[in-house]
């Protein structure tokens, strides 16, 4: 078996287009350009369809990096995966988190399962596919491939699986009709919905969670299905979806450990603790001994029946403001005050990943 | 000396125009009507200039009430201080909270000193007053006399000041210049903050947080100087300050106790904790035994240096959302995980109310 | 024959509680709170679903008018038509028409049809039915019962039927689900275009500019099916639709006149011109004697195809701002440019009002 | 006297990054891109501080521009002129004009003066300098060598003078504080309009519309104080003003002839006629033969008083979108309306641009 070490670096970015911080990296040696295999990222923007800051910081990362490995922008964009999450609101802080992997023999003394990473895409989708069933099994068989590239057999050792999945846009729909088919939705924002829930079926079947039985009408109605491990994030500039599962692999022999919890609900601080404490950490500003927080990832949103614990919330009625914007803000806010740092990522748009106004939570801690 | 007992209820509102909680708690004889003091509310707007769901909510509980006092409209909002807070982003839940006070024989039994509310009310300000001198002044002046309203005689026993203070519109400048003044600025939206800035001043200077030398440059600049216990609001719908004192009195025969604690950033988690434990509290879902919090009164803001503990936050140059809905959210998010509950009040511009960038939280708790 | 009378008076507001300025015509005995038939006004909020300036102008109307017509405030809501439109993006101005009709000899040397208003409304509708073919079949009918009431027997004197509609929240959502039943949609902001092109379809089929065989599918897809005479808007605060229509009829002896025209775009300024024309007025500055403007009412929206004329335009992609807004601010601007005044009734969401991306715009003037 | 050939073309987008237009008249030999002097550009963001579609439009152009320049990107952004204008509310459509100019002989038949571009910068500006006089008048000197670029010596000539200019962020009014200074503002926002308007105020002062003698206190005060043909807009990656000149000049051997008008309100139509009439145009769907529109460039804004010919408008009181958004898509969808397209260049902001709540208009067309 092919032993690894993961890597992960998490750099403050002075705005979409900023990649200074990155290449600093690169320059002093302690990233080796090489061995980048995804950059998950925050962005300035507003998370929705016109958030032009995730393609700004793709474009900007990807001509800073041709020259360093040899390619045009384009064939970086091929060859790293790049999953920029729009929405620093509150005090969520824009930064990146730099996932590298190179082959390296797991030193002799080495315990327990290290950080582990695999990536895996599907084919491009039809408009009239995305947020339906060929959506969720071609994700599926995608999040299998990506387990197995990264040298994890038990699905219990997966703790995120990052997704990035297309929208639908007025052309696109367009093209469906001029198809005779219909999508899903027509609205550009909806479609965003649509095609996160989808690719979240998608990890709960692969990872056994839920049956593979899944109609098109489950998508977004059956919030009791879910993956607990699923962060879907939809963008305009892809038509497939790319799949990056994050776990815990006895081949790896990387200084990092992950681990993970699920959010209840948007409010839910013990999962928070117990997603901390998975990885050896405590509440901020607790400092543990020989541990060190890299990053948290989650995923928040509104929830759909219109309450949080009981108390109405007004996420969903506010036509200024959208509700992934509230939920981002609110999580984060949460998270960043156990973290001690709004320096993580919280994404918007948890359909079926996690309960229902819910969400997973997981973190990266360096063990040293 | 007089003794009160003070009473504190919580009603969830379905929208700004909702009074049927408050009706039904007035028909089952729960609230004597006759006793209500103060009215202090989360509404759904944005919080900002526009928001109308604050005067619609006070019009809605002044035509309500007006019957059960035997007053016209009008003269309910004389007799009763509203303070609406618009925004309730994120898991914040609309609601308000009603405070009565009635005269009252202290059991013999009673020990400590419990909950204490006072009132009391500036003279009308000019537009070129708002945010400077005479605003500080005159506010210091009127929370001295709510203070001796509430027979409170130390300040260290004053835990929440609340007031409601004026904006400028465009006619309140033009009235200005028209006297061949000018106005602290011509901007409706910065004229919140220079409002809620100097009349935070005001409280500090009156419970000797700070000397009263305070100059018109100092507001909106010298962050330094700063109250923990004030919160103040500004709307369109007056143009003096009503200020309302929360704290605790031996005089009171309340059931309720009030304590405080000052967020030092706006990820404060210990803070909160120590808010919470300050009247006998934990974190949720711990439920304490004899006690049963009420609700909690916190102020929120952007840091105005562009970071929260040391991360580049983006709630300042965002021109989309106003910086005070971001900074609402999350601490909104971050309050609301540790008190189990989105129906809180968190309300956004925590200028001089706290130091930059934090703000002050109370927390009433009642005692069984 | 019944003769009526119908006067016609735009007034300016200073906020949407604001009624000073119709209790002083009322005062001044220039209005008979007795005639008011319908109350049609712009307000100040995003005309989304959280737009709470609509109820709170109908309640401060309510209260207002209450004392004069010897009514309850709720009495009065069902007496009076209500139709807040709610938006005054860029440089619409806020204000309300009061429709007023008496019963009146038409004066024998009056020639040609003049401006007559009739009113009906429809059953309250089950959430399942928003948006879909009882909606419209109901609306049908109660145009018709309409017309009668206006005098109006030929569709081609009828040149606005405005419209409330409902939407739909969580709640009824969830009520609906609770019956085994699914709703048009699950989100209350597109609630909103389904309940708005529904009851455009029920005028289309009335006024047979369409066959009545119209199938649910065919709401928001058909758009080749419209009115174009119908102005609809949602709200939160009813579940039934009430229809007010305007046309002009030989059996009033108002001094009124209406007539109307279709745009085909957003910026269809021959249409504009056209529905000037048609009673006789010209484009601002021009004075025409004999002849004032007293409104124009028009509907909006961003064409659904993402173009206007050829040119791509962005409104469908916008997270931050709903298209409805943008399309209001666009087409209000045209519109007030032309008739030399903001105070004109555009309003926003115009499903099968029109063709897709145009609208319907009808002028009234007065006649001295 | 140098005689040269100015090209002006507009080109589509499809989004802020893309380039696709541009370079397929490169490739097409329609533009030489050696000849591009300056590209003007509506992108799709917010117009606002956090707008970074400016910024991803001109790293994207200077990208696609470097190996047909044989340049680096860096050092394109410095030679050609880019003003990305961020906004395209309503019915705007985002584009680019790319102006280009090289010596050529006039012809012999040529006759009258023919479209003329010249280009010129200022300094680098102290963050306290900006929206004060030192920006003035160094602006004012910039803009008579951009006339004398232009070969235009008679200020009645000049049609249109754009400057891109800096604004403040919390690091440079930090800056400032550090060195002892207090900036003209501490908010970002409230800087763009601080250093349009000074900006505007040095093309006034250097056509000799007002006289040089402004103060510090006149900016944003003396709204009788502006210049016909100035557009300002601010963005943060810059801290100097760039100065374009357009006007007539009977050096030039273009095809395009260029005038204006001047707006007096919002909603000026007659002026929007004049502008068009000045290069013999008429209002959309006329067509001229021989002449054809190629772009609109106006400045909007909302007027500062708070109301459009008499009417309120709620521009300045909205907190949920900033007023310049407001009047770009009024503004423009009355140009469009007259015009005939979205594709023309309204930008907002027009503090010191014509008189208060008005703005110039320019129009330029082509002669065949």
């Amino acid at each position: 078996m092919r032993t690894a070490s993961v890597g992960v670096f998490r750099v403050a970015t002075t705005g979409p287009g900023d990649v200074s911080g990155l290449m600093a990296m690169i320059g002093s040696g302690a990233i080796d350009p090489t061995t980048i295999l995804a950059i998950l990222g925050k962005t300035e923007g507003n998370g929705g369809v016109n958030d032009f800051t995730r393609e700004y910081a793709v474009a900007a990362l990807c001509t800073a990096l041709a020259p360093e490995l040899g390619l045009s922008p384009e064939a970086v964009e091929q060859r790293i995966a790049f999953v920029m999450s729009g929405g620093t609101e509150g005090v969520l802080s824009p930064h990146i988190t730099v996932f590298t992997r190179r082959e390296a023999e797991r030193p002799a003394g080495m315990s327990g399962k290290r950080l582990s990473i695999g990536m895996a895409h599907t084919r491009d989708f039809l408009p009239e596919e995305i947020g339906r069933s060929a959506q969720i099994v071609e994700t599926a068989k995608a999040v299998t491939a990506a387990m197995a590239d990264a040298s994890i057999t038990d699905p219990a050792d997966v703790h995120f699986v990052q997704i990035k999945c297309p929208l639908l846009t007025s052309d696109r729909v367009e093209a469906a009709n001029a198809r005779g088919n219909t999508t899903a939705t027509t609205s550009a924002y909806s479609s965003m919905a649509y095609s996160r829930g989808a690719s979240a079926l998608g990890v709960a079947v692969a990872l056994g969670e839920i049956a593979s039985d899944i109609s098109d009408d489950d998508v977004l109605r059956r919030y009791d299905l879910f993956s607990s491990v699923a962060s879907t994030s939809s963008g305009i500039e892809l038509m497939h979806n790319v799949i990056i599962v994050l776990g815990n692999s006895a081949s790896s022999a990387s200084e990092f450990e992950i681990g993970h919890a699920v959010m209840n609900d948007a409010i839910d601080v013990p999962a928070v603790v117990s997603a901390l404490k998975s990885v050896g950490l405590g509440v901020a500003p607790l400092a543990t001994e020989g541990r060190e927080l890299v990053n948290i990832f989650a995923k928040a949103e509104a929830s759909p029946d219109g309450r949080v614990r009981g108390f109405r919330h007004t996420m969903l009625e506010d036509t200024d403001i959208s509700s992934t914007r509230h939920a981002r803000a609110a999580v984060g806010g949460l998270i960043a005050g156990l973290a001690g740092t709004g320096a993580v990522y919280v994404s918007g748009g948890a359909e079926h990943q996690g309960p229902a106004g819910g969400g997973p939570v997981a973190v990266i801690a360096r063990l040293s």
